[in-house]
């Protein structure tokens, strides 16, 4: 039997078919809650060295699949290498998180080359490459890329920021400035998405966790405009692509986004409205979400009400499980487990 | 002409009837973005020594009536005077936000005292009534307080936190526990509204600043029920209280939050859909905001455009025109005064 020959739950329910039990994988899987993780990354070197080592990435990413049999694996990666790529300067200070040098002024934007170098990321399609060869056929494999508005968010910050102020600040003062910004990361997430489908993906996901913080209308200009342009780009190449969109905390912007979009997918966070979703959002596309995660810390009855309460709001449709945002390092692996059980013991 | 045949527009809104000009007022009007302010606060000592203060209190509330003429005046004062009246040590650190002793276990819990102190505030209220006597007959004045979620996300914490984690885990894990400092809250916050009502209130917000990072779950729980009966308990008292719910960040759980707590009127911030909020929230309340506050320190056409999007989404309905959040201190004054025309010359 070949590999294509092979039922992919994650996929179907992409494609448009509700599954009675949904699959599951969860964000951010291959992370420090594994202590299989936390040994291959201190052997690594810093955080991007992981990320840019097509054996130990590939590695890690497989390690949640091993452990937990989830129906998808998620390359091991960071949505700050597209900036790497279009030549920017990307550190991960040890406990501070990312710093870049700020792009805070329409002078030092100009300096921005639009034009990213694939060449710099090919461990990444390394990697996926050797996932691909190693996952079980009915795991499905994820590439990703972080949404403009998002990455933009720590261009211009240099860092991350607790409310984006910085970001949302030049792109109200010099919106064309800010704009060229956009439009080069919009380029490079095509040319990165399509690389990442050749190497290997069954789908991608466009994660954009500061979408929260615009209103409406920079909503429309800065989160939604860019991923519909993404969207086009690489459906022109590869018609068939399957993508997911993630604008967290979008809230009752959701609707018009997933419209909008033309998205296969989107993921939710748990803050999410069942009601809303289900009848604006579900009704279209497939919907991925939406544990709180830190129910799935606290574990015992907290947690399998809160895993119910996800499958009694959106099991009735084309769903896929997942956390609202990503596993956070202090979780207990046996409420991974637990969660898994429950999931999976659902008769929807 | 007795003061109380003077119409007060602010009041007119939330008893139910629209104002061709949205009256106006902003969150956090008495604050560090004016000079005259800045001399007072500089004068009085901490933080805290200013809230109680009634003749510096009273003096900074009436600042901005004075320089912009708003519709409405709200009392200097701070969320966390509510658990300073129930013993807790409450202190502000310059630079460093506010410090308290964390109650983030059980046991710790157990001693908190469900009866607050209200005497320990008579300086709120008495800055209420020297400021009642000064404020011109049309301006409203409101008195406020925090709800129990978001206070207790500060005491269970000891300060202010990215994600309120510390208070989330604690309502997972220990719901009876979280729910004593809720009920202390609850209770506490019923007495206080009711003393600023005599003193001179003649509306009360109700600040949910950190309600947007709760499931639906947690939030008919922590945000909402505490909410209505908080709502419940000042018209029990005082049947014609006039309430403003505030749920930061609610996004599509504020209908159901509108719907609940029997509020008269909800403040919005700037994330909000107004498709969502014209048709199932401007129908049955009055809605207050929602400008975002880094528009207002932009200045120029792009606040132009921003304070026109909110009249355009609002002001055909039962509208208070106010910021998302509070003005921030870096904001130039002059902006104020640009919005302020715009919002007047409004001829709606």
């Amino acid at each position: 039997m070949s590999e294509t020959a092979v039922n992919k739950p994650f996929i179907d329910v992409l494609a448009g078919q509700r599954q009675s039990v949904p699959p599951i994988w969860m964000m951010r899987q291959a992370g420090r809650y594994l202590p299989e993780y936390r040994e291959v990354r201190a052997k690594a070197g810093g955080f991007l060295d992981l990320c840019f080592n097509p054996e130990l990435a590939a590695e890690v990413t497989l390690q949640p699949i091993r452990r937990f049999g989830f129906d998808a694996a998620i390359i091991f990666s960071d949505i700050l290498v597209i900036p790497h790529a279009l030549g920017r300067s990307v550190r991960f200070e040890v406990g501070e998180g990312p710093r870049l040098d700020p792009l805070d002024t329409p002078d030092k934007i100009a300096t921005l080359s639009g034009q990213a170098d694939l060449s710099k990321l090919e461990a990444v399609f390394e990697a996926l490459r050797r996932v691909r060869g190693e996952l079980p056929p009915s795991t499905a494999l994820i590439g990703f890329c972080g949404a403009p508005w998002t990455v933009a968010t720590y261009m211009v910050a240099g860092q991350g920021t607790p409310d984006q102020a910085p970001a949302r600040l030049l792109a109200y003062r010099h919106p064309q400035a800010f704009s060229k910004i956009i439009d080069a990361l919009v380029d490079s997430s095509i040319a990165y998405l399509l690389k990442q489908l050749d190497a290997g993906a069954d789908a991608l996901q466009i994660f954009d966790t500061w979408a929260g913080v615009l209103s409406p209308r920079e909503f429309a200009r800065w989160s939604v405009a860019p991923t519909k342009r993404i969207v086009e780009g690489v459906r022109k190449a590869r018609p068939d692509a399957k993508i997911i969109g993630f604008p967290r905390g979008a809230g009752a912007l959701l609707p018009g986004f997933v419209a909008e979009t033309g998205i296969d997918a989107v993921s939710i966070d748990w803050t999410a409205e069942p009601g809303l979703v289900r009848e604006r959002v579900q009704s279209k596309v497939a919907v991925q979400g939406n544990l709180d995660p830190l129910a799935l810390i606290t574990g015992g009855a907290a947690l399998d009400q809160a895993v119910d309460d996800v499958l009694a709001s959106y099991s009735s449709g084309r769903h896929i499980f997942n956390l609202g945002h990503g596993i956070l390092p202090e979780t207990p692996i046996a409420h991974v487990e637990q969660m898994l059980a429950r999931v999976r013991a659902f008769k929807g």
